[in-house]
């Protein structure tokens, strides 16, 4: 690669799903990207992809990671594989590579997948995003965490134990993924005394957002859900 | 005010230091404001305003709020008053006020002062912005959460055992606010084996930003610091 200098992987977070929630500098780089690459599932359309759509020069090669999003399990580590291969071919050409994230590319997000395969070998850039934390608490219109509050983040998948046993140490706490586990998360918080300081929040900053105290939410939810509690004094309120 | 309808009261996050971390909607909002309020210590300049200058129009009227921040205490709630008080003209002659908050509004902002006096008489809006957590990872360049892990944010005020029962319950932790509690917070993370897994970053995104492994960490830390810690499996590295 004499004289050739490597492309950088940029891993861009395009925020929670409303186009204007992306940052200036994520508006930046893809406009101008020469590769593109993104999660998509099995069917239908990429939410990274779709909420950077107006930006994505038509001119772009487009790299989709397609994943099934059928059952929860991890995702298949050979769609990464492939993808860092064709990903590497690009960054050795010297061309930067524009990888979209839902919310911010190190939250919980399979960019890391991308990451752990290049990131030694290529120059990398995060460009953080708003991640669906503060879209959930933004849209229920609620303060996430005050002064010196805890937050606990917690996936729904967790054992009731589990999430028990950390919803107790924390002042603040968010479910996230909650999906499938909706009513057995409703179960705990209920048994837990803690329904009346609780909402619920599915596809945060879209058009289709719902938001409502969690006794109000539907009987199923998306695997794009949250539950926010807040258990600490209410410093607003006083 | 019969035949007229209030202003909204608009919770702006501007993101964690960079300018171009603001969002789309952040950057249109603050263009056309025609008044801007936001904090700002007693000797040198507003943070949030800062980020914001490039945007800040000419002729927008600006509400300083003056909080000592010598002091760890929480703000004077006198000056949230005042503030309140003036933001509420506008919002009663229809006049719409945004509130700039550095990182998000509803993540550990001063902006819940505001919030707890207005926002039920008054619209409001909030605006999610990059909060500092995502914004130290991406400059750290070390994913943040992963899979089902735990993450729980600590401020570092509290006291040693609060933070380690929390911190091993935990697989990513973060410590904000770090500021002069680093040498005890160093002392603690160091008795429980975990300064390997430990980065310390301050002033994220911005020019004069900081960011090394723990154990290199300066004597001194700002207020705007923050430590994080992965002790989880590294799905990353395998």
């Amino acid at each position: 690669m004499t004289g050739t200098l490597s492309g950088t992987l940029m891993g861009i977070g395009v925020g929670p799903g409303d186009p204007e929630l992306m940052t200036l500098k994520a508006h930046r780089l893809i406009s101008v990207a020469r590769v593109v690459a993104y999660p998509a599932p099995d069917s239908g359309e990429s939410f990274a992809r779709r909420i950077a759509a107006g930006v994505i020069p038509a001119s772009a090669e487009e790299i989709p990671m397609v994943v099934s999003m059928k059952a929860e399990r991890f995702p298949a580590q050979q769609v990464y594989r492939e993808a860092a291969e064709r990903i590497a071919g690009h960054l050795e050409a010297g061309t930067d590579v524009a990888v979209l994230c839902e919310g911010d590319p190190f939250f919980y997000g399979s960019f890391m997948y991308l990451f752990a395969r290049l990131a030694e070998r290529f120059p990398v850039e995060i460009v953080p995003g708003v991640n669906s934390l503060n879209a959930c608490a933004a849209v229920l219109k609620r303060p996430l965490t005050a002064r010196n509050d805890v937050l606990t983040v917690l996936p729904a998948p967790l054992p009731d134990d589990a999430l028990r046993e950390r919803i107790e140490a924390a002042e603040a706490v968010a479910i996230m993924k909650v999906g499938r586990h909706l009513p057995r998360i409703r179960a705990l918080l209920d048994g837990m005394g803690l329904t009346e300081r609780a909402g619920y929040i599915e596809r945060a900053s879209l058009g289709e957002e719902h938001v409502s105290p969690l006794a109000e939410a539907p009987e199923t939810a998306p695997y794009f859900s949250m539950i926010l509690i807040y258990k600490g004094i209410d410093p607003w309120l006083t």
